[in-house]
């Protein structure tokens, strides 16, 4: 087992460095006309954006989240600046994290892990949703294993629908994330128990489940979290403080940082100008990002004090 | 509300034409060294054999389902040949199905639809995974409503691990994927009922779900499904064909259409020389789908007697 994984890599960061995860899931609407404009295509300003805030912003973040979605939906242009986008991140020396949710049956996730853990779209960690059955994480944690990545498992998420499914009450006692939970906890002992973990595998758990923070925090106590909900989703830094208890995890922030720009008041009379320029926007992402990481770590201490 | 989605004329194009889905999960190791050896890239031998099959196959089958995984594999050059393979599929008057089970949240939801029904990577109609929740359902029915396509929601898969979540026994009674299959009932009763139906709505149900299939079927007579695990999963055209009765489905068949040429025999002396064609391979193709056509066609009839 190497203790090298990009999850071992990640927890260290979060712990020394800060537990902010920004969130580049860069829709071009994000971004004003004035600057969209000077670039040949959205998908080339949205490369040059995020150039910008890895940059400005990698001395606050242990690593970068990068939605896939937003990326596909500008088709082949958008796939070039997702593979772009993190070629960036991970010459950074954050760690990528691709928040693909990709999961599939023996050969086709086998195929999911070659795209995303080689090649093109080569990223750190990448999200995975269980649903299909544990069956479906075989071939994933394999391979990150194989090739020092990680994965993190869709556990407990931030939206209202997670009461739909996730949360439903099984009669063999517990809940269906619980079911879920328990296997991350088997596939966690199989790397080892305690501090000296090398488990590639982590959980997605929302900073909105404020009710479950605590529960969830102490019955997966040696799993690491990716947490996304705080800031712009109503997730307090309050509760994200508690996720990042015991093994620790890194909290996302995505619009209320990409869209800093947005509420800036030094920057309104140029918004409303329409002179808002790339330096702008970048400058503005860099004081939401430093804004965050104090926020997070202040919540964190007074947890701890 | 339309009449003509895509969901609506998959089903009748699977009642008046064929049930059978050809499965272009084209990875290139189901491909001869002396087939792929004659272009410049795998992602290009990819495409000239979907070309081949859609082109032979086309009389057999009403739609083409296409395995995003393996092209995400090929990073960059996978996804063009993606588009390549999806533009082939519609070109050719059969409907394209693209297995992407993408799933999420809100705006990132949304930014999914518009990946898959608009731009490089339109389709017609595409999987879903549930599991975060029915809210993460909506905005893939509303953009499918609006552009006249179509979503196959995860119902109840074809691999063992569909015990590990869809299966688990709820408190409230029934199952997981009882619980989807109802909102995916309340879905389907948005757009009329009974035979003038206009869902865009349909469900996953795995064929190697023999002991469940006419439970499923009738508990969701309404709702069309997309059926996999037939032939090389193990499937037997009896279960297809209970999967196909009342609202009908379409059968899809992958590894026993797109590796048809390591099986036949008449084509023995040429495989052990290494000297396979395209036209080799893409004629054990064609056979294979004529036969699975016909396989399928039987059982229902058998079904129906």
């Amino acid at each position: 087992m190497n203790t090298n994984n990009a999850m071992v890599r990640l927890q260290k960061a979060c712990k020394e460095k800060s537990p902010l995860c920004i969130g580049l899931d860069t829709d071009p609407s994000y971004l004003p006309e004035s600057v969209i404009s000077r670039f040949p295509s959205p998908a080339e300003a949205v490369v040059a954006y995020n150039q910008g805030i890895v940059e400005a912003a990698s001395q606050y973040a242990a690593c970068c989240k990068v939605q896939v979605a937003y990326y596909e939906a500008m088709g082949l242009a958008g796939m070039k600046a997702f593979s772009d986008t993190l070629k960036l991140v991970r010459g950074s020396g954050m760690i990528a994290i691709s928040d693909v949710k990709r999961g599939d049956i023996a050969d086709t996730a086998k195929a999911y892990a070659r795209a995303h853990f080689s090649g093109d779209f080569e990223t750190d960690i990448i999200t995975i949703n269980p649903y299909m059955g544990f069956d479906t994480l075989e071939p994933f944690v394999e391979a990150a294993t194989a090739a020092d990545k990680g994965i993190f498992v869709l556990l407990c998420t931030s939206n209202p629908g997670r009461d739909d499914i996730e949360k439903l009450s099984l009669t063999k006692g517990g809940t269906v994330l619980q079911a879920v939970g328990n296997r991350l906890n088997e596939l966690a002992n199989r790397f080892g128990v305690g501090e000296g973990s090398t488990s590639p595998v982590g959980a997605v758990v929302g900073a909105t489940a404020e009710e479950d923070a605590r529960a969830l925090r102490d019955a997966y106590s040696r799993i690491f979290f990716l947490i996304p909900g705080y800031g712009a989703q109503g997730g307090a830094a309050r509760v994200a403080a508690t996720l990042l208890d015991n093994a620790g995890g890194t909290v996302n922030s995505s619009r209320g940082i990409l869209c800093a720009w947005k509420k800036s008041a030094e920057l309104a009379d140029k918004r409303e100008a329409g002179t808002l320029t790339m330096s702008d926007i970048v400058g503005a992402a860099e004081k939401a990002s430093e804004a965050a990481m104090k926020d997070l770590q202040q919540a964190f201490a007074a947890l701890k004090a």
